[in-house]
């Protein structure tokens, strides 16, 4: 059985490198990428959406070429372990979700998936072994089209600089950025002049 | 010159591996993330935040342990070419932008960084040396401290089935799943017994 074109186990230690531990909820989410993926034909230019925001994300960076900075990921938390990847042209996609019905055979993955029991309750080694051996047979697939035009366009315009803080900022946003217009979550700014100095001159003597 | 533990050459073809290009944004984000972690000691627990969702996030998730999976990088789309990393216990953070003032000598990055001239007329050989060459020294940091308080507390609680779609979801969010509540960006959900069925079969053949 593999993940993409990874073997569970070698996909496993990926996951254990990138995401820190090897949530369970990310070797699920690597079966589901895969179920997904396979409807795709080769060539295909897809984008993808993690209807939560918990470990699923990391899956379908590791899995395809979609990911938080380069703007073809996005996490619309609807708080469903589900994912869909469509077509970015005509919006057409796959839909995976984990389904509760599919759980019963699998008291492990149940448990751990609807919260039955504590977690210090649970046995993470069994839930492991059930979700290897369960793969892909606790989802269901959907075929969905997504309201491309509902999203918000991409592209920053016209930069400027924010009379408050002096940084570029899209001038699309109003007269200040919007950090300045009150969405800073920083106590307080500092300039700290000394670090920066200590850097510039290390970056010179280029020994970094 | 380093970025984190890699060469260059090494970081950017990383980058190309996740992000599918060589980002120039990426690049200097790999020199903004290098300089933050510079400040903190081995083994305090930071989160991140990303001012921008343009390519930064992913600078993040690969120098450092904070991915959008995982819970520690929060992307507060301020439209800021900024990142913070902050004591996620303490809130004591360091912020680093890129400082506009110091883009007087790197004339290819001052174009592209405040879109004075369109793409096709940049030249991105000429941008990617001259940033390469700048590393550190066109950016400032800052002390900061986070509003820990003010982020909304992770966790899921207890688990709900919701009555419109069957699917799992954090009761808290009210009587239906927010994608049932009118959040779903899907034309249309069906069911596609077909496909679902052929990947059971293939895989209990274990031929996957």
């Amino acid at each position: 059985m593999n993940i993409g074109s990874y073997s569970v186990e070698d996909y496993m230690h990926l996951v254990k490198s990138f995401h820190g531990n090897m949530a369970p909820g990310l070797i699920i989410g690597g079966f589901m990428v895969d179920l997904a993926m396979q409807e795709f034909s080769e060539g295909v230019l897809f984008d993808a959406i993690s209807e939560t925001q918990t470990c699923l994300p990391d899956a379908i960076q590791l899995l395809t070429p979609c990911t938080t900075g380069n703007g073809w990921l996005r996490v619309l938390n609807f708080g469903r372990y589900a994912l869909c990847l469509y077509d970015k042209y005509s919006g057409e996609g796959i839909r995976v979700f984990v389904d509760t019905e599919k759980l019963e055979a699998w008291p492990d993955i149940k448990t751990w998936f609807l919260k039955l029991k504590p977690k210090n309750e649970q046995d993470p080694s069994a839930l492991r072994d059930q979700i290897i051996e369960a793969g892909a047979s606790i989802l269901t697939m959907q075929r969905v089209t997504m309201e491309i035009a509902s999203f918000p366009k991409k592209g920053k315009g016209a930069i400027a600089a924010c009379p408050a803080c002096n940084e570029a900022y899209p001038a699309k946003d109003g007269p200040l950025c919007l950090a300045c217009q009150g969405g800073s979550p920083y106590r307080r700014e500092t300039q700290d002049a000394k670090p920066a100095l200590k850097i510039v001159s290390s970056t010179q003597d280029g020994n970094r």
